[in-house]
C-alpha cells in the first residue's frame, strides 16, 4: 500500500508539512496520493541510521548481503500487480516495458547476490614476508576491498525500477556493504515506496540492521543537498541531467571531506554511418535506427541524438528514408510533463540554429505528453560552427550531420563532448579509414559498438557504461554491470596481521 | 649537466625572465645555479606536445613501454655521482638515504616495465555473443582499460627521487599510456632536471614521440595552476601538504569538465600501544619508536606522529623512555628552510595548547636547518577537545596522548581524520578489545600494521598508500605499488567488434 510516508530505516515516517503529488502522464492528471517531504530531523535521523548500521553491516558475510539482495528481489516480485499498476500510472510507460524493467532489476539483485556469495570480488592479494631479504626484511601485506561507508542514490526519472530505488546503484551498493539511502524520485515516489517496503521487509526478514536502507521523499534540490552535504555520508550515485548531476558533484567537491559522486549525465551517443554502410543497406539501416531512436519515447541515456553522415546522394535518400519511418511510428507518452516540455523546447532550440533542417513532420495534434518524433539534418560545416547542437535532446530526437569528407567527420568527433557510446556501421570491407575512426571515437566515449544500436545496456562484467565527463563524472568506473561495485570500495591493506584478525579471504 | 631550463618536450627552453635558486640545507647557503620559471607559452607548447604525443603513445605496445621505462632506469643510473651529489646538496639527506631511494625509483621504474610488458593489468573481461538468448540476443562485448590521456605530476619535497620526476606516479602514468609532464619541486630543481635529462634521452632512444615527457619549472602556484586548468590535461597526481593538494583539487573540480586529482597528503598514522605491550615490552618498543619517529628527520608521510596509550604508572615510564632515546638520537638535517620553519612553529602550536607536555628537551645549540626531535603528551580528555592537536607536525615530532580507558581510546580514534596507515602494538592475547580497535582504525586508515612501524612503504601489489581525507583525495586509489597504474586509464568496451579491430588481449 502506497502512504505517502519516508521511510527512516524501517520506520514510516511523515511529520514534515509539505507534499507533491505524481502525475499519469498518459491520463495527464494527478494520482491521488499526496507524498511528505521529508524534513531536516528526519533527513538526519535517517543518515545516523545508516552511520550506525555500517558498523555492523560492513561485517555481515557476503552469504548473508546475497541473501538480503535475493530477498529483495523476491519480494519485489510478490508486490505483482500492485507495483506495475503503480509504474504505469506515474510513467506513462507501457506494461511489457514494466514487466521488463522489473525483470532486469531483479536480474542485477540477483547477479550482485552471486558476486558477493564469495570473496572473489575482492581483488584480494597476498605479498607474503621475506624475513631474510636484504637489506630490509620484507613484511607480510594482504590488500582487499572493503565498504566506503553511506551512500546516497538519487532515482531516475527513465527508469524507475532498474536505475532508481533497488536500481543497480543501490543493489551494487548494498552488496559491497555499504548502506543506501535513496532519494526518490519525485514523479515516481508511488512506485519508489513499494519498492522501498520491499527492501525494508527483505531487510527484516534476513536480519539486516535497522538503518540499512532509507527512502526520502521530496520535490526540488533542498532534500538531495541536505543528504549529499551531510559529514557522515560518504558516496553519491546519480542518473539524470547534466545540470543536476554537476550540481550534486559541486556540493560534493566543495565538503570539508570531498566525497566520489558517480553521476551518469547527458549524451548523444554519436553514431557514425560511411557511406559504404548507406550505399550497401540504406534502407535496412534507415528501418533499424527508426526504431532505435523512438525506442522507450527516446528516453534511454544511450538514444543515438546524433548520426554522422558523410554527404553525398545516398545519404539524402537515407536521411529521408530515416525521416519517413521515425514519424511513421505512432507518437509515444513521455515520463511527465518536464520532461515533455524540455523535449519540446530543447528540440525546437536545435531546430532553430543556422543550417538546421527538420525533416518532415508529424500532422495534426498530439495528445498531451506524448512526443512528435524528429529527424533533423545540418552540414558538417555548420555543425562545427555552433556548439548549441551538441547538446542532448533528451526524446525521439536525431540530428543528422552531413559531414564533407572524411577530415571533416574526424574533426566533428574529435570536438564532441565526452559521451557514453559511439557507433559505427561499417562494411566489411569499408573503404573508411576504420583506424583513424576508432581512435578518434575511443578518445571521446566509453563504449563503442559495431554495426548496432547503442540502445540495449547488457548487465554483464565486459559493460562499460559511463564515459568522459559530460556523460559521467567520473569515467574510471561503470554504471551498469558487476564492476559497478567498485564504486563504493576502497583498498585496504593489512601488514604483518595474525591470522585470527584477518577477514576471510586472506587468512593464511 | 644542470643548465637551470625547462624541459618541454625534448627541447631545454629558458624564455622567461623569472627564476629561482634551491638551497643547500646542511651548508644553509643557495647552491649556483639559476632556474627558470617556465612562461605561459612554454606550459602551453607542453601540453599541446602532451596531447598530441598521447595519440601515438597510447597505442605504443606494452613491450615497448616497458623498453622506455627500463631506459629511463638505465639513464638514471648512468648519471652515476652527479646525481647523488645534486640530491645531497639539495636535499641535505645523506649518501646511504640518496643511493638507497635512487634504488626504489630504479625498482618501481623496473616493476612498471615488468607489469605492461604483458596485457594482464588491464583486467580485460570478455562476454561472449549469445545470439539465441530470448527475448534479445546478447552482445559479444569486452572490456579493457585505456589511458585517461596528458597527466601532470607534482613533485614531493620529501623523496626527491623516488616521489619525484621518475617516481611513482611519473613511472606507473607512463607504464599506462600517459604521457607526463612534472611540476619540479623547486626546492630540487637541479635534481630534478638531471633525472628529467635521463627521461628525455630514454624517450628518444627507444623511440618514444616528442611530448611524452616534459619537465617545467617554477616557484609558488601559478605553474601549478596553469597546468591543472588546461583543458587537454586529464588527471594529477601530488604528494605534500593538505593545503597545497587541496587546493589543486578545488582546481581540478572546478574546471569546465572536471578532472582527478590523486594527491597523497598529510597524515600523523596513529600508532595504538596497548597496556599489556607497554607490560611486557616497553625497553625495546621505546627503541623502535625512537628510531621511527626520527627516521629520514622524520620526514615520512607514514611518520608515526601519533602514539595512543591508556594511561598507567607503566605508560608514564614508557613516554619518559620514548623521549630520552629520542633526543638521543643526533639531530639530522632537514630538507629545506621552509620545512625547518614549519616544523619548529608547528611543534610550538602543538605544545602550546592545553595539557600538553614536551618531555624532555635538547640542549644546547642546533645548527641551522636541523631538526631537534620532540616528544610531548597529553591526556586523552585534554586531547579529544581540542582538534589543534591532531594536526601533523611534519618532522620528528611525535604526540603520545594518554587514554583514560579503553572507551577513550576508541573514541579518540573514531574522532580521527583519516589516515594513511594505523598501527596496533599488542600482545598474543592482548586483554584489549582487539575486533573493536580493529574495526575502529579501519574506518579512518588504508593501511593497518600489527606489531610494526608504519615507515617502509613496500613497493608490492599488497600495499594500500592512500585513505580517507585528508590521507587523500581519492582514497580508492594507491599512490605505491603496482595497482598505482589504475589511476591513470579508465575501463572501455568493444561491443560486436570484428576481430581485426580489437586491441591485442581480446581478440577472438
Amino acid at each position: 500500500m502506497i502512504t505517502g510516508k519516508n521511510y527512516i530505516g524501517n520506520q514510516l515516517k511523515a511529520s514534515g508539512s509539505i507534499t507533491h503529488k505524481t502525475i499519469n502522464p498518459k491520463l495527464n492528471i494527478e494520482n491521488s496520493t499526496p507524498f511528505f517531504e521529508a524534513t531536516t530531523n528526519e533527513i538526519e535521523e535517517a543518515v545516523q541510521l545508516a552511520s550506525s548500521a555500517f558498523k555492523s553491516y560492513r561485517k555481515v558475510s557476503g552469504e548473508r548481503r546475497a541473501e538480503f539482495l535475493n530477498a529483495i528481489a523476491d519480494e519485489i516480485l510478490a508486490l505483482d500487480t500492485e507495483l506495475i499498476e503503480a509504474y504505469m500510472s506515474e510513467s506513462g510507460l507501457p506494461e511489457g516495458r514494466a514487466i521488463g524493467e522489473r525483470g532486469r532489476t531483479i536480474f542485477q539483485l540477483r547477479s550482485f547476490a552471486d558476486l558477493v556469495s564469495n570473496e572473489d570480488w575482492r581483488e584480494n592479494t597476498v605479498d607474503t614476508a621475506i624475513p631474510d631479504r636484504a637489506p630490509l626484511p620484507k613484511e607480510d601485506l594482504r590488500k582487499t576491498l572493503i565498504p566506503l561507508g553511506p551512500v546516497v542514490v538519487f532515482a531516475a526519472s527513465n527508469f524507475p525500477l532498474a536505475f532508481s530505488t533497488a536500481g543497480g546503484d543501490t543493489a551494487s551498493a548494498l552488496a559491497s556493504g555499504c548502506p543506501v539511502i535513496v532519494k526518490a524520485h519525485a514523479m515516481h515516489s508511488g512506485t519508489a515506496e513499494l519498492v522501498a517496503s520491499a527492501i525494508i521487509k527483505a531487510a527484516e526478514k534476513t536480519g539486516m540492521p535497522n538503518g540499512v536502507f532509507s527512502n526520502i521523499m521530496g520535490r526540488g534540490r533542498t532534500v538531495g543537498a541536505a543528504l549529499v552535504k551531510h559529514s557522515k555520508v560518504k558516496a553519491v550515485g546519480f542518473t539524470g541531467s547534466i545540470a543536476g548531476g554537476r550540481a550534486l558533484f559541486d556540493l560534493a567537491a566543495q565538503r570539508d571531506e570531498p566525497i566520489p559522486v558517480f553521476a551518469e549525465m547527458g549524451s548523444v551517443n554519436p553514431v557514425i554511418v560511411t557511406p559504404d554502410a548507406i550505399s550497401a543497406r540504406s534502407e535496412q539501416l534507415s528501418t533499424t535506427y527508426a526504431g532505435s531512436i523512438t525506442l522507450g519515447t527516446g528516453q534511454f541515456c544511450t538514444n543515438p541524438g546524433l548520426l554522422l553522415t558523410v554527404d553525398g546522394e545516398n545519404t539524402k535518400t537515407f536521411i529521408n528514408d530515416l525521416a519517413t519511418k521515425t514519424i511513421a511510428i505512432d507518437p509515444q507518452c513521455m515520463l511527465h510533463p518536464n520532461i515533455k516540455d524540455g523535449f519540446v523546447k530543447n528540440g525546437a532550440d536545435v531546430t532553430a540554429q543556422n543550417g538546421v533542417e527538420l525533416i518532415g513532420k508529424i500532422e495534426g495534434d498530439i495528445a498531451a505528453n506524448y512526443a512528435a518524433s524528429q529527424i533533423t539534418s545540418v552540414s558538417g560545416t555548420d555543425f562545427l560552427a555552433n556548439p548549441k547542437m551538441h547538446q542532448e535532446v533528451f526524446g525521439p530526437f536525431s540530428l543528422v550531420v552531413r559531414s564533407k569528407d572524411e577530415d571533416q567527420l574526424l574533426e566533428i568527433i574529435n570536438g564532441l563532448e565526452g559521451q557514453l557510446t559511439g557507433t559505427i556501421i561499417a562494411e566489411d570491407n569499408d573503404n573508411i579509414n576504420m583506424e583513424n575512426l576508432v581512435d578518434a571515437l575511443q578518445d571521446r566515449v566509453g563504449r563503442i559498438i559495431f554495426n548496432g544500436v547503442p540502445t540495449g545496456v547488457e548487465v554483464c562484467p565486459s559493460m562499460q557504461h559511463g564515459g568522459p565527463y559530460p556523460a559521467s563524472t567520473d569515467s574510471r568506473f561503470t554504471a551498469v554491470g558487476t564492476d559497478s561495485i567498485k564504486r563504493w570500495v576502497r583498498p585496504f591493506s593489512y601488514q604483518s596481521f595474525p591470522n585470527g584478525l584477518l577477514p576471510k579471504g586472506l587468512k593464511h
